[in-house]
This record gives structure tokens, C-alpha cells and sequence, in this order.
């Protein structure tokens, strides 16, 4: 099978940075299937690369590549780092941008890449994407074993933006993750965990806004009625039949979720 | 031949979505190569992917699959469609965002996909992109033949968006199927059948705009006038030589247009 | 090796036109793969589609085949032309969008288009992206020969926005070839010849700023403060760091930059 390697970047897709990845790429290993996942991460925004890639990558055969280049501290000392988990490799930043493949996959080795002779030189300060991480990527691509690109660590960095916080007897306090384009509200709240609210009373807020109906389907609700639904990220989601639940609120990724049961 | 599967959908570029799609192709179907058509269709604008549909799926060679996943009902029963017309498949929900395809092409094949055995389990509630339709694509381009996936049917939906309506002996009222990213205004009047207006005195009215001018090429018309043109979707549309002329006239996809002869 | 066919166009990634392209090259070349490198160049910016394909052609394989259509022109008397340069090819219409490509590889053959056995038929006033640029991309990627397509000639277009102006002793008056997604300015300023800056007093004012400082990496520079870094583009920027530049200065592409030596 040709090599798959994915793409998750905050670049925009209007400049040339993810063609100039691509090129990289096909350059060292012309086999290699470059795929998008997406170019469009919020400038800098981690936990929500984070989240991206943690719905997407699960959806790949193994063996796949995810090349993960979110870096406000590239030309910093901040490491860059090769992950193998449940048979993929993830070449990203040591930035905790991986901190929800770190907690779904306990069983995961890193690696700091020290091997300077795969990176593209000269290595400039600036686009670590194009000179040492898309070489990378396409070098394991290429058949590379992980252990060329450097020793294995274990005081990577693991952020704690995942989990919601007991801070009451009956009350959790979380985020949102995400906001996606239709104006879902993606909050931290793990939809396998909380299941029990559909037997239960429960009050969510958000803003200045409060949410107590729990839908199983959009179609479901009424219009113009904000309701809780378990998302297909396996997150609890607000949501609005087919408007914005997010622009009614006005909340973005990283907002407070609070959660009571009554 | 390599299979390929394009995607069209109304998820953006700045999700998870569209990858997590390509991730499902690429397991089910190795072989397969996902192309994308657009992810940047408004939300829930049926129309607007028909027309983009329309337009770009009789680019590709014979055999290529289209995935659209323009779903304002998902969750709800609306049923799952995969169509056969011209030698490609079309995998789509039943929402009538096939229509211009059933237009242009009379004789086609539509069966109500029931497989379940093809879907990634569990199906979630929200995102049957990935776990209904991507899959179904993924196992046409792997060879599956559609009679596998669910039986004929006739009371398809289909949408009458596509014409303009006779409204006097001189009098035609439409609609615009699309505003392109230069701002021309893309009405549902066939350049084909409208031919004639080369030869005719008309006006057309949109907001409170009204064009009488036909050219033949941007460049022969003058800075600051508004023209119809036969544009390459082989529609009349309206434009201004190198600037918007949806701007100009205020007016958006499923505004009306009004064209008399004189 | 499957040859590549690179896409760098300015028709945004809402419409059908990229994916009306990849379908066209598709059919004629099944075994292409097309790479986007971007379709959000602003409209009909030659500039900054000049600038977009110097940053991005060279990252790919000798034997790429760079499709590039920002064309306000299209439909007047504007030639399309063939240009191979490097072991790459280029296809794009006459109207400078390759200046910075003419200029950096002096030993280039460039072709008239005229063969129109190899367009796509019939041939529209409006999109020649997918009528004419599309399919001779296609068929190069087949192996048709350069010859085939059309003569030679030496007046095409290039422009003169690449490099900046003496216009005093000490001073210099250069331009903004881009503004990136993260506010980086990139000048006209090549980093190599402006490497001095390093031992050097100098002003670079843009619009009601003036900046002083040389920086050799974003996290080096403090807060707040406007710095003149050299890019991986080759040129010099400004930069704030984890901050717009372009949006404190008020500048876009195009805009003024005068650099004086103390």
C-alpha cells in the first residue's frame, strides 16, 4: 500500500506553506499520499489541533503518518517529536498538541528527532513544517525506522484541557473543545461518561445561557431551543437545529461549561 | 485505473470532518484516491451544491464515484441514495440535491441504500458522512456492485429550483443558483436556450438592478457596467469586468431574476 | 514515478472550479496526481500569486508540472504559454504571474500555447482554467512533448514588483510582496543581499511604523514589538510575535517600505 501522510496545520490554506509541505514530501518519497485533514486550525490554537486530530486520526488505516505542525514556539528550543501509538506514527511539536492521543492511547512511545541528516537544509527558524517536519514525516514514510530519528523520552508535554473538573458534590466545571462550522458547541464532557443524563435532571450553562433537554437526533428538537446531544466526536455537544447554537450563546473554543445535576 | 472518490460537502476546511471522511475511504479502499470538489458549501445550501455538483462531476472520467453530504436532515429518516447515471455513482442523502444531475441525465438508476452491513458501526446520530456515506463510496470504488447496497426506487426527491417559470407571453421570472468568488451572479436561465437574447432587445431585473447589455467576454465590456454573459456553467449570468457584481446589485444564491424581452 | 500536477489558482474553495480542473486532468491523465498548493489567491492578484508559486514550486520533485491560473484576462487576446524552467513545467497565461520564476531561473524556455488539438472542447470565454490550462497540464503529465504544444517566444510578460528601488545613498524603497495568515509582512527585501542588516543601524519604515530591530527567531523578540526577521521565504519580514504585524502597521500586499541605513 502507498504511504498515507496526513497533514494538520494552522497555515491557512491561502499562502504557500502546506503546498510547499506537500512538495517536501513527494520530493523524498514519491509514493506518498499526502491527504488534508485540514490547514484551517486557528492560528497557534493547540487544543483545538488537539481535538482535530483526535477525531480524525482513528478514522486512518495503520501505518498512517499525521503530520501535526501547530508551533507558536517554532524556532524556540521546543522539541520536535515522532509518536508510534495503535500502529501510527505522529510527527508534531513537543507543545501538547498530542495531549488527547497521549490519554486515549496510554500504550505510546515518543521519541525526540535529534536526527538533524533527515531534516531539509538549510534549516530555517521559521517554517520547522517545510525543513524538519514534512522531511521527517516523508522519511518514515519512506521506511525509516522510528529509532533513527532519536532516543525516546518521557518528560514530553501533556497539557490538561481534556477533562472536566468535579467542583461541587453535583457540579462539574469544563470547556469547549471546539466550535465547529454549523455552530456546535463541543465541550469536554465525555459522552460515554455522562450517558446517565439522559435519566437524570440536569442543568448546563454556558455563557449566559442555560440548557436542560437532552436530543438524540437534530430533528429531534424544536427550533429556536438549545439542547445537549451526544456528539459524533463522542463529546456532549449544545446544539441548535439548524442554526447556531454557538452565535446565541457567543462562546468559542475554550469557554467555561458548567454542569449540574438537579 | 485507480479508483476516485470526490467529496463534496458543506463541513469546511477548518474541521475534522473531511478528513476523518478521506481517513474511512482510505481504510475500507487502499486503491482509492479522494479528491476534493469543495468542502465550502454553505450550510445546509441544497441549492448550492446541486449546482456545484452538477458542474463538476461530468469533468471526471466514467467510474468516479461522488460522495455529497449536504444533510440538513441528518439524524432524521431521511433515506441514504446511490445513484447510477452516465457511468458514475452518486452517494448522497435523499434531499433533492441530486436534482440537476436527474435533469441532465434521464436515465439513471436510483436505489435506497439499506446495506447496513457497509456502514462503520456504530452509526453516530450526526456525522453519517463518515459513518454511512464515505464507507458505501469507499466499498463502490472497491468493487461492491450497487445491487449489494439496497433496492430500486422511485419516489426519489427532486427539487424544481432548476428553472426559470414563464410568468407573461414576454416574461420569465428565475432565480440565481450561485454567486461565484469574483461576484458573478449565476441565474438558472440555460445559455442554450437563451441564445436568442443575442439577437434581442431584453432587460433583466435583480434587486433593483436591471442589464440589458449581452457580451461575449469580460474584457469587452466597460469598467463599472453591470452584463450577461453565457458563462462556462452554460448559464447567463451577470457581471462586472473585474469586480462583484453580486455586491453591486445586493443579491445572494435564491434571490429572484426577472428577464423581459422587448 | 505517477507525475504530479500542481494547482495554484485564485478561484477560492467554494465553487466547482478546482475540482471541474481535477476532473478534467483526471480524464485525460488518469494516472496525475494533483496536488492543490492553494485557490485562495485574492482575486486576479498577480503579485501574490507570483510570490505563492516562487515559494512552492521548487519544494517538489524535478518533473512537477504547475498548473497556475490567476487570469484576470481571460477571454481577451492573452496568450497562454508553456514554460519549462529547472526540469519543472509551468502553464499559466502570459500576464507576469511568472516574473519571480523568469527571474530566479534565468535559463528558461517559454512556449505559446497554440496547439488546439489538446484543449478541451468547446473552448469557453470564461474558464480556460478547465478548457485550455487544465488539459495541457494533463497531457505534459502524459508525456506529450513541449514542442507539441506550440513555438517559442521571447517578449512574454514580466514584471517589475520583484525587487526594491535605490532612491537615495542610504535608502531603498521596497514593497509588501504578501501578508501571511499570521501578520508576517514579507518585503521585497532579498535576506541574502540584506544579510548586513545583522552589523548594521538601520530604519525600515512601513506606513506610520518604523522598525529597527533584527531578530533571528519569533520567540527572541519581546512582546509588542515590531521586529524585521529573515523569512523562509528568503526575504526580510516584519513580524510581531504571536501577534499581527500587518494589522498594527495597517499594510497589505502591495503596500510601501522604505529601508534606511544609519
Amino acid at each position: 500500500m502507498k504511504p498515507i501522510v496526513t497533514l494538520l496545520t494552522d497555515f491557512g490554506v491561502s499562502g504557500y506553506f502546506a503546498g510547499a509541505m506537500k512538495g517536501v514530501i513527494l520530493g523524498i518519497c514519491p509514493e506518498a499520499r499526502p491527504i488534508d485533514i485540514s490547514h484551517e486550525i486557528r492560528p497557534y490554537a493547540i487544543t483545538e489541533a488537539a481535538f482535530t486530530l483526535a477525531q480524525a486520526w482513528q478514522c486512518f488505516p495503520s501505518g498512517t503518518v499525521h503530520l501535526v505542525v501547530v508551533d507558536p514556539g517554532v524556532g524556540s528550543a521546543r522539541r520536535p517529536i515522532l509518536v508510534e501509538a495503535a500502529g501510527h506514527y505522529f510527527v508534531a511539536p513537543d507543545n501538547g498538541v498530542l495531549t488527547m492521543l497521549f490519554d486515549s492511547e496510554p500504550i505510546h512511545q515518543v521519541r525526540e528527532i535529534t536526527a538533524t541528516n533527515y531534516f531539509r537544509q538549510p534549516v530555517s527558524q521559521t517554517f520547522h513544517g517545510r525543513d524538519i517536519f514534512a522531511p521527517v514525516a516523508a522519511h518514515l514514510a519512506n521506511g525509516a525506522q522510528p529509532a533513527e530519528l532519536g532516543e525516546q523520552i518521557r518528560d514530553y508535554v501533556r497539557l490538561s484541557f481534556a477533562k472536566p473538573i468535579r467542583s461541587a458534590p453535583d457540579k462539574w466545571t469544563g470547556c469547549v473543545l471546539a466550535v465547529d462550522r454549523f455552530g456546535n458547541v463541543i465541550t469536554n464532557f465525555d459522552a460515554g461518561t455522562w450517558r446517565r443524563l439522559a435519566a437524570e435532571k440536569f442543568e448546563m450553562k454556558l455563557g449566559t445561557q442555560s440548557v436542560s433537554r437532552l436530543a438524540s437526533s437534530y430533528a429531534e428538537a424544536d427550533a429556536g431551543e438549545l439542547f445537549v446531544i451526544a456528539g459524533s466526536a463522542g463529546f456532549l455537544e449544545v446544539s441548535l437545529n439548524q442554526a447556531s447554537a454557538a452565535a446565541v450563546i457567543g462562546i468559542e473554543a475554550g469557554g467555561a461549561v458548567e454542569l449540574r445535576l438537579l
